[in-house]
């Protein structure tokens, strides 16, 4: 077979190169087919190679990371929460630089100056985002939950939802705490920001623009002990039939590459180490419960940075993404 | 200081000794100072030393397993579910025999012949407990839920709970199966009997002859990656303020040596390796969540058949069940 | 840019696929750039889809498992110990198919008809596996522990050796074992097969064929309580300076793009999920202490074989095989 | 039966409560039958009830620490190494007081004013320690290693060992570290102090006392994914057969109560959460292994602690450590 094909490369620069989110884009971007990174920017780890960091990274990056930015096609944000703002408000970015912020500055309110972030749910906002030159990556279980109930909103069906969310330490970031000690968290479980959770707003944010009316989410995230990945059941009230929810969801994800809805019993780790969501629906009497699974830093983060990228820059959807499960 | 004391030593057997519960009980009654453990029957493994199928009873119980009971005071069945009536029906024990079923064979039922079994939740039933000579010992998600919802059932608060539980692999036996295997199960979350467990009902019987009016209960067990405990987190509706809501726990359980209701966050390796169940209870606008921990083979199993053996032979509640936390 | 390049693609079949091992090929090469999987055997999966067995693999691949094998190119054996001889004489396969066999049956004598299996190292055997026909795959065992010893034998360096090496739980396979059982598993460590590793011929083998004189090598094989990783100690004796046997180590894996030599402390999971093999050497007095990591079923197994068929076939050595690490 | 006894009730204090082997302490001593708790000292905790810094002693203890040592009958140092001998400089304690050093400052070295410290291995040093004032607990991987090396020293049997050993994360105490946090070493396994252990030191002197000879010991720790527990595997040469090595450990430690040795395969959770020492050796030629398991944090230190307190006050040796294995 002979191919003729003209790729196109366009370079890329990761603002907070040094955190989990980061380093994770490190691992997808340095085996894209169409990026070439010309930065890792840290403040904090300024001349420190990156594989030193994160020895996994050996022989596949070992950029130096740096505090001076460069102009690039594809900058992407992974700063702690509340600080993407003010990076962009102290090193201003060309308009035609696509921007993706994977913190949650711009996820409710995304008018910045000129800049305009889209909500970076591919599965509700794929033509927005197709033309986007700022995007707001969700966050991890806002990705979760939404992909959960939206099939559900769509149709107008949720008032009161009830769900249980448990997530790996990754979501806990790196810094060292009581609570990501290795003594405290292996073996144990625990709630925390029970009801308060700060991805609700996101969530019935989206999920009201589809449902039309008012649905109350009452959210209880557990941390668990597995560093990877985030489970969720949510409970909700409907006397449709499963099996005409099973189709509504079915016809829903039809052409997603990465939303699987199983009739089987799905488990956290079917999509542990990619980028993709599984989905069950079960049934008694008038009550569904809805499970859904994905890698809290792909899908719940970098993968899906990754896939917006793509989106926006008329990629492959997939490109870049086709990970190995670690599956065992 | 010089005490004199006449020490009451019974004598007691177990059914099914070669299972986690059976085994577990060994530990226990192999230091309690008021029990001789007489016979450890198994048909299965008869012959074979308890310490040689659970090497950790090395030097504490080396007993041979015995397919031949012999009459003994207090007598433990820890018999797979539905096994338990049928073995009293091919092995008749005298009536002054204190009879304690680990399994469901009594929990909804509990007459049987000459025996009406006390359904053995200590915290509710103390007092027919301590007159008892049949004892329905609870199930291990059973104990963790109603204790976590039964001072809003005395009051009649209850009327649509969520929960979510999450339970060790000794929760699923010793059997072989594809979800205990280590490969499956590490790092892995999995739902299970969601809305069909087989102890919602045994809650609900206890909690509506408390509550009066109907209850529902939404339950979805998740199976988690660690082998002991329970955690489990009810939602409910209700307009009473917390501090009305701690006030009404702290008051209910009181006088119980096992049961702590906590205003700190808690979690499950608290109570790992005790007879314990810390509850806490958190609330936002008029919802209130209720998280309870316990050990699955203690409080939810071979600990409170202990305790309810004491209760029953009018022992110190907490005797033989002042063990060490594991803690980390 | 414009890229004019003629993709060779080439027919692959694996024997076993529904083991752990041959369910990881079908990961690797359903992505691999050159191959088109024909077929999956298996005799007692015969009718199953393999994502029914493995929902990781579901949109990955979705093939039927078949008890008919076809001709291809390229034919993995991925079976028992000991099955593979047999399989390959009911089953005869043409002379011109490279056969690439995971099993243990042809790494101590490799003649077998007309074929002549090459012991698939490539570090050492690179030469003749670009032109070979008929691989034996090494052990997982034997290829971090050839790996770390490797550049000593080549000096002539080895005499004696005291190794200890752990294995996650997917060295055992998918059949359910005493030690296999989560409850049994986590958190826990035990030694095995204590001296009498069947790995350790085949080690020996190829280490005395370089270092020329006797070796004795002690190896103490540990059950881990992880799925997927080795990582093993080799304590030896020399007075060669510790800069020079790193700059030996250096120099014997230059060109080799899946071992790395650091400096610095090295861990499991820097190559779980990788094909790569991690590699430090630590001195104090006259001894040295050589660690290594790799991922059992990835250089250890599956991932090798993957090598091995690119090279054998002439194809980029690393070609499906830059996986993303799974780092956390 | 009647039993009359007096009772004896000694006070205690604890010198670095607040740490894994302090509260450990505080986790025996609260149900020790001839132990009352005075105090529990802390300089950075002081004014914090031990039961907010852990949750699991609520109801089992919930003294405030205090930074105001009183007299006591027994006290236990378990401060950072290299502090207790200032702890002592700074406030002097009464000649008639047993003071157990947990700490490392005087095992190698015992004398310290009018004391000396009897290094407190019970297995070696019983005689001594029944009248001792002063007594040095050992290291963790001290005494499983010296635990399996003992009867071969006595017999002038070592000359050269190589010894693997893994510890869980308890052993690197509570501070936040890169190595002690969940996402790094859950599923991972690491080298650390490769043949630089500072226990080295402290197991030769013991066992050059025993053998007479010049012992070289060749030992590499590795950091574990698990909390509690040290495994550890010793390999030495002899021709003594395997039964009489066996019959050599067994007459050995025929009258330890935490001493076992078992001709079957041992695993480290047989021990876990117990003050048990288990060993198991096996051969092949003339090479021996010698696998032993303990807890680190019981009888590698606040167990062992507790065992040298009875024996030094005249009580029985298993008073307070008859503690229910964790076992799954």
């Amino acid at each position: 077979m002979i191919e003729i094909k003209q790729k196109e490369i366009k370079t890329a620069g990761i603002i907070g190169a040094n955190g989990y989110t980061g380093s994770e884009l490190v691992r997808l971007l340095a085996f894209h087919p169409n990026v070439s990174l010309r930065f890792l920017y840290s403040r904090s780890n300024s001349g420190t190679k990156i594989s030193d960091l994160y020895p996994d990274l050996t022989t596949i990056c070992e950029m130096v990371l740096t505090d001076q930015p460069e102009e690039v096609d594809i900058l992407f944000l992974c700063l702690p929460h509340k600080e993407s703002k003010n990076w962009l408000i102290q090193n201003p970015v060309k308009d035609s630089t696509l921007v993706i912020d994977l913190g949650n500055d711009f996820r409710l309110d995304g008018s910045f100056g000129n800049r305009n972030f889209i909500y970076g749910l591919p599965e509700i906002n794929k033509k927005q985002l197709s033309r986007a030159k700022s995007i707001a990556n969700p966050g991890c279980f806002a990705t979760a939950i939404q992909l959960a109930l939206l099939p559900l909103a769509q149709k107008g069906l949720l008032t009161e939802v009830y769900t249980t969310g448990i997530t790996g330490s990754t979501g806990a970031g790196q810094s060292l705490q009581a609570t990501t000690h290795f003594t405290w968290r292996n073996d144990n479980i625990s709630a925390y920001k029970t009801l308060k959770h700060q991805h609700v707003d996101e969530i019935l944010q989206q999920l009201v623009s589809f449902n039309k009316n008012q649905i109350s989410l009452n959210f209880v995230p557990w941390r668990g002990d597995f560093t990877r990945g985030i489970f969720t059941s949510s409970t909700v009230k409907t006397d449709v039939e499963l099996s005409d929810i099973n189709q509504l969801y079915q016809d829903f994800y039809a052409d997603e590459p990465f939303v699987k809805v199983s009739e089987k019993a799905i488990d956290l780790k079917q999509v542990v180490n990619t980028n993709r969501c599984v989905i069950q629906i079960e049934k008694c009497g008038d009550v569904a419960v809805i499970h859904a699974a994905i890698d809290n830093l792909l899908k719940g983060a970098s993968g899906q940075a990754v896939q917006n990228m793509n989106i926006a820059m008329g990629w492959e959807e997939n490109s870049g993404l086709n990970l190995k499960p670690v599956a065992f």
